[in-house]
């Protein structure tokens, strides 16, 4: 089974509904980082927005974010970033009559694929995943050679040897493009790296390490010491495990601060909303992302995450997204929040990545 | 690494405590059904009893049970099979005093473990398992040759291909030496082989059939017209899945009936007690038992697979016991009921035996 | 808010569809439970079968089982206990076509409510649940004067002093008509009345009672003494609990026998089948179904209640089926199986039932 | 029931080993942010560190942070706040041999409660909470009068009217001292008394609005065209919910950022960093906190919350700390980490918290 993209269809703009909108209605923000009232909100969905008399495609889109126009081209932007004066398309109806269509029906078979979904009300323990896997390898195949794979991480993935090491090999096999996680993830991935264990506990054996609630901390104040995460894996000639993987393999990753945080490590962007710029930064130009067993980055990586992409040479293609997590909750949180696009796949981390790295030969 | 059982250390009964120890204390049952006041009752560890001033072994043990003597020999009974006049030993101290001793350190290294277990407090999604799969796969070929696995399954288990393939491997590498499990796991099953689907959903594409949910109710109805499961495997040429490899290997099975059952097929019992004898008979002679995706099967097997085996040549051995389930509260609920040698791996079940299968090369 | 019962409105067969509709087509069953090739299943909904020219209700439903002339009405039976020769009804089809027509929306109101759940997929911790108890508060004191409540119980239910004390209130009240449940959840609550524990840990205080594992092997083995639970209540001078309170007020309760169990009490029905129909004897007349804290028991209440109830005068009135459960998988399980009608409550059973006697005043 | 304190018993510092134990190392940091090799970390419990011959109490303390001399005083720093020549406690043992002595046993009773809750293996759906209810309302009942009561809140709180409106009450009642939340409980809890839903469900009914996906985005909008909650609260005479009657009691409130945030609102700290500063700043004075449906802020919480607090007269006193939620993972999860003073009660917070208002008479 070779991969193939579903093919985009673009609306059908000759339609006596679409000929006959009017143009969207541009509404000047009244201060700075606030919308006027009556603004429009992204949805997932490819949105097109008539302006002098001719349908801009949002390129870059977000949902719950605002639609500007900017240059002749429509910009996504979070509440945060208005600036007074901007010109926001302001209309909440989706079939064109006040110049906004929302292209819900893009990906043919995405649509059949939608159906399908609804009727089994969510994933669980039950569903049968063999073909979720079978597809995500041919997927990631085809995306290492023209995609960009974004992944992210809950701090705990790390906890298991066989886990981190077989991310390794999916970093060093080309198939992780940028890397989304928090302080966490990243303490106790250097922690395995620099003392064989997470949190004091042997990453292999499950034994307890006397005194080992240091190992994190010690881990922490020696990275700080260094300077940066780079310079402590030269220092101490660090190899295995992902953060090292992606320092040798020059994958960016992103490290977002949060309230429960020790230390934190140098690179650990403290503001979440930086952290928010430096996380869409990356997403933007995904195909596909992946989530695994972290509620608080899937949804925050989710939301800002569209259901397509525009690429260099124009044509608009689909943005794959899986969340992975043993809590259904965790899984079926996303559609709640509308992104129907997102595949859940209910199971323990550690052997689906182990089960993703073999299939993929790495 | 090549496996190696534990060595049972026996209890040293030259020590001044046991060889002072009087003789245990035998009451006859008072009515069939019923143990005289003050009853012993077994736990899971080897337990001895000193009769006629000799230390009795225990050889078939079962938690919760009754020890009484017969033929000079100690049977374990559940309540409803006293009868009126057995000679019960009564007692209710481990050390000897009362001519019972439990012997809860017998594998040294067991007690090690144990300690270890106890930090964690219990398993949960983020224990490692990776060290878990590697001594459960040289388990496993070590006892493929010398021991007896004996499998427990959950009505799920079957609903995805890989995971119905993958145990289909393992019956047919010699893996599996007995299977317990309930109605609803065969009638999914063998859904499977007669028409692809579980509960009419394709075991691979996932996709509804229409009208599917009367397949079950077809094998079902299928299965009792031919009379056997037997007789249906072969008017229907089936080949794949779970029921048909055991058929096929002369695994045995039993299916025990449950009140959520349609049908039932044809070789279940019914009887909630007679069903327990039939699973007891096959657990008598484990030496390693493995529940999958199942509460109810799995605390009932739990509570009648003692921690250790009484071989044919007299040497006592350990059984081993995993649970595996997507629940932590399943996987630790076997430890809170005292079965502390029970191993907990918390993941998809389906993941789990693909896994499982792929590193023992079936 | 006074509660007011949902008017069923029936199938109008005068349209022409149903004017022109065959009468629906019988074959013998050709072995003893065993149902002719094509048999229909039943729904959770009002199904009415052409014969002779004229529509009859099946009055008293159960899903996946088969209907069945007989004495010019609709049985509708079980696969295990069909006759050879029984008039079995044929036909797959909804829309009178075949001579059956399935009317699910009977009550015009659950269908609104039905479209509403849809668009939640499923309920979850995060759901409103305040509008649900002031909901149920007035469905009881309504069904007390007017229907039968049906309560069905897990084993831990009991665990909890506040809970056990909440329920035998309701039974005192005249809230419990009948009660379901297992062997395990009569012999704790029995060991609560009997010794104040459960499983040997304090009801109340939660501390574990020196040898307490022996508890509730000592209730079991004095209840199989006494000859049976009610004998046993009056020895003791048991006055508190659930299955006391039962007893006192002569409410029938139903103990199904399972594979897990110790003992058993005199009383359970070790016959999955058998406990099958005497459960279903309860049912048939039950016009409120609530499930707490079982999966098991759920499924099977779940399978044998329709949505609807034929009352001694004929009319057609709605069956209220709840599912009370801290998971979201059990909760959620039931409309997976087609049971649309049932609403699910996720929180731990101990708060939902002492919050709902508060409520209503016992 | 009337609730006492437990006694606080210092250290008996007149016992040989204490007698000899030398003075605690202090070694100054090498850099800003970076502690000395062989620093020492705190634990939850009362540390003293003998310095000049006498045994200083650290007052102030928090898991995993550094004990700093300074102004002849014990302070307790993170890693980011220590600065170069800051003199550092090193050593990391616990007995007294370095000048430094944990006291794991100052409450006597929790002493022996510990040791209960080590039996049960952590707290499950299943534990008997009554006991805990009704300990947690006479707690409550002191505290309002004699300590600092702390509440921390996940997002969904609010999705339900009935659980808003406890919480609304227990503000008045003057049982809420602060609060710690995100950015989402505010915003779904303001989108409560501005519009009457949460993400657009209506919080009593569970409908869904038609556009209601913009309600929150609207609420967000609003206020921050007003300026502060404070100013949109007055403007729209907002009444009802937890933020609201947080404002009219003058109750403190600190709303951390995260990268999920829409918005956000004006008052949000995006900075974790100095989010957890305000917030340390609310725990250092609390004496009892109760955490509720979130796991990060729970974390974050609990690891800056110690065992015991020095009140204004110098006694010790211990803190009590809860943490509730639906998820067992969540609550034994702190335990898991060190925290073992925390006490978990695994239910729905809707129903704890209606429950445990009403039990308070508010």
């Amino acid at each position: 089974m070779a991969f193939e993209l579903r093919k985009y269809t673009p609306p059908d703009f000759e339609t006596e509904d679409l000929r006959s909108a009017p143009d969207a209605r541009l509404v000047p923000a009244p201060a700075d980082g606030v919308a006027p009232e009556g603004f429009h909100a992204m949805s997932i969905f490819p949105e097109y927005f008539r302006l002098g008399g001719r349908w801009l495609l949002a390129e870059e889109s977000r949902m719950d974010c605002v639609p500007v126009l900017e240059d002749g081209r429509i910009a996504v932007r979070e509440f945060r970033h208005l600036k007074k004066g901007d010109p926001v398309v302001c209309g909440r109806t989706e079939n064109g009559e006040d110049g906004i269509f929302v292209h819900a029906d893009g990906f043919a078979e995405a649509a059949g694929q939608r159906e399908n979904f609804a009727f089994r009300t969510g994933r669980s323990r039950e569903t049968s995943f063999t073909r979720d896997y079978d597809e995500l390898r041919e997927l990631l195949r085809y995306e290492r050679e023209n995609g960009k794979i974004v992944w992210v991480l809950g701090p705990a993935f790390t906890f298991d040897s066989g886990a981190r090491d077989a991310f390794a090999r999916l970093v060093a096999g080309g198939y992780v493009h940028a890397l989304l996680a928090g302080n966490a993830l990243a303490t106790h991935d250097l922690e395995g790296a620099y003392l064989g264990t997470a949190l004091g506990q042997d990453i292999y054996t499950q034994e307890s390490r006397p005194n080992g609630h240091y190992n994190h901390l010690d881990t922490i104040n020696r990275v700080r010491g260094c300077g940066s995460v780079a310079a402590f894996i030269e220092d101490e000639r660090l190899e295995d495990g992902i953060i090292a993987s992606c320092e040798k393999y020059g994958v960016p990753y992103v490290l977002a601060g949060s309230i429960r945080d020790d230390g934190p490590l140098p690179c650990v962007i403290g503001s979440a909303y930086e952290a928010q710029d430096a996380m869409r930064a990356q997403v933007k130009s995904a195909t596909t992302v992946i989530c695994m067993a972290t509620m608080l980055h899937s949804i925050a990586v989710g939301n800002m995450t569209p259901s397509y992409r525009v690429t260099a040479d124009g044509t608009v293609r689909q943005i794959y997204f899986y969340c992975v997590d043993i809590a259904e909750f965790t899984v079926n949180k996303l559609a709640d929040r509308g992104s129907l696009a997102a595949k859940g796949i209910v199971t323990n981390v550690q052997d689906f990545i182990k089960q993703l790295a073999e299939g993929l030969g790495v």
